[in-house]
């Protein structure tokens, strides 16, 4: 497979965004890269004739658009999310720029056959911590720390071009596909349901308090967001908390 | 100096800009990444409500443009220019890509105390062959062969965006963020003794069967082995086995 053609499996995904415009031009920024694949979680105005002016010849790229209403459904097959924010959070340690991340998503579409998202939350407001914590990527751009404002499109443009060399890296260096396949990952919807397994499980077990949560479930997905989690590993992980479940629910109705 | 300080001594050159819009956009672009100095030849209308929106916080850059009547008078003072140009021509000299043009840029930047230029044609029509040839670095984009329109604003920032790295004295592979010092890595003893708690809980349990245990610990290994577990993590997926141990325990207790 080629290098370059991995970019059609890369879903840009913008939540709520405002402007028309800038959908437009995030449109207009994709085709450019080589990219094709937009999703728009609950835009305020689409489709719209400011959209269609600023996206320019890439009228097709918003011809295609997926609507949707949550950021949940734009992720749903994906094995993997980078969520752009500028905002240092508690989390901000695994935050990458933008040449390692587009490094890894690369990565990512090369031990895959499926699709891995990249994030743009709403002009103003960015991305929910909600939105940010089904992203396993926090991306953030080196910009000038006394004006870090990004116009939309002008983040998209960069994002693409990052990912654009990283996929004529791969094409001008290793085989894109590795001799071996790997094992087949996770999809989106199957983390999320181990991380809703997790998170019952514990607050079964007393360990988690959700009066006093202690950020404890952003923690646990800063953790497991970083391995590259198995389809077989989730099915494991999720035997282990069933085992434990029952004797937490045993316990309880023995008391 | 200040690596960064000397984008202070970057011309942004927009040579017959139709769009006021874009000019705005532009101005944005530059001051995300810290540069300033914006000279305009012959817009076609400045300035303008549309470019003073566009440029949203970074209207101080517009003030402070220059409008002058030639590129030549744009470069005046300038000791080196490199210019955008999408099409291939009949040049002498070799196209640089952004990222080698930036590194080329910059490296002049040191050498010397003047200004460097950094010239954009006109959206439609780009540079002239009179223009381009006061410029001594042709560069172009790599885009999409098919789609390779970036709108003015989007090429402005991806080019401000690579000066900042190279001011940065970003090499390849470095990350370029502010170091941020990672948490404090697990030892092996710590690594290890988690392993040893995780087993002895799974086997209370019954998930682990010690008389067949299925592979299963070395696929637990190999998970967690790709996380770099830190400490705290370490005390956190601890806590939580702990929590669980209580359970089956008491369960067990009272059977």
């Amino acid at each position: 497979m080629n290098g370059l053609s991995a970019l059609d499996r890369v879903r840009v995904v913008l939540s709520r965004p405002s402007h028309p415009g800038n959908i437009g031009a995030v449109a207009r920024a994709m085709k450019t890269m080589g990219l094709s694949r937009l999703w728009l979680v609950s835009p305020a105005l689409f489709p719209d004739p400011v959209a269609d002016a600023r996206a320019s010849g890439a009228g097709d790229v918003l011809a295609s658009a997926r609507v949707v209403g949550s950021l949940r459904e734009a992720l749903a097959g994906t094995v993997f999310a980078a969520a752009l924010t500028a905002r240092r959070r508690d989390l901000s340690l695994a935050r990458r720029d933008p040449r390692a991340a587009a490094a890894e998503l690369v990565q990512r579409l090369r031990d895959t056959s499926s699709e891995v998202a990249l994030v743009f939350g709403n002009e103003a407001s960015g991305l929910s911590n909600e939105e940010l914590g089904l992203c396993a990527l926090p991306v953030t751009i080196p910009a000038n720390p006394a004006y870090a404002s990004l116009n939309l499109g002008a983040a998209a443009q960069l994002m693409c071009y990052e990912l654009r060399l990283a996929a004529m890296g791969e094409e001008a260096g290793t085989p894109f596909l590795p001799a071996e396949p790997l094992p087949e990952a996770a999809t989106h919807e199957e983390t999320e349901g181990f991380f809703a397994h997790l998170e019952s499980s514990i607050v079964a077990s007393g360990f988690l308090d959700p009066a006093k949560p202690r950020r404890l479930m952003p923690r646990l997905r800063r953790l497991f967001g970083r391995v590259r989690l198995e389809k077989e590993e989730i099915a494991i992980l999720r035997g282990i908390l069933s085992s434990f479940d029952a004797g937490v629910k045993n316990n309880r109705q023995s008391q």
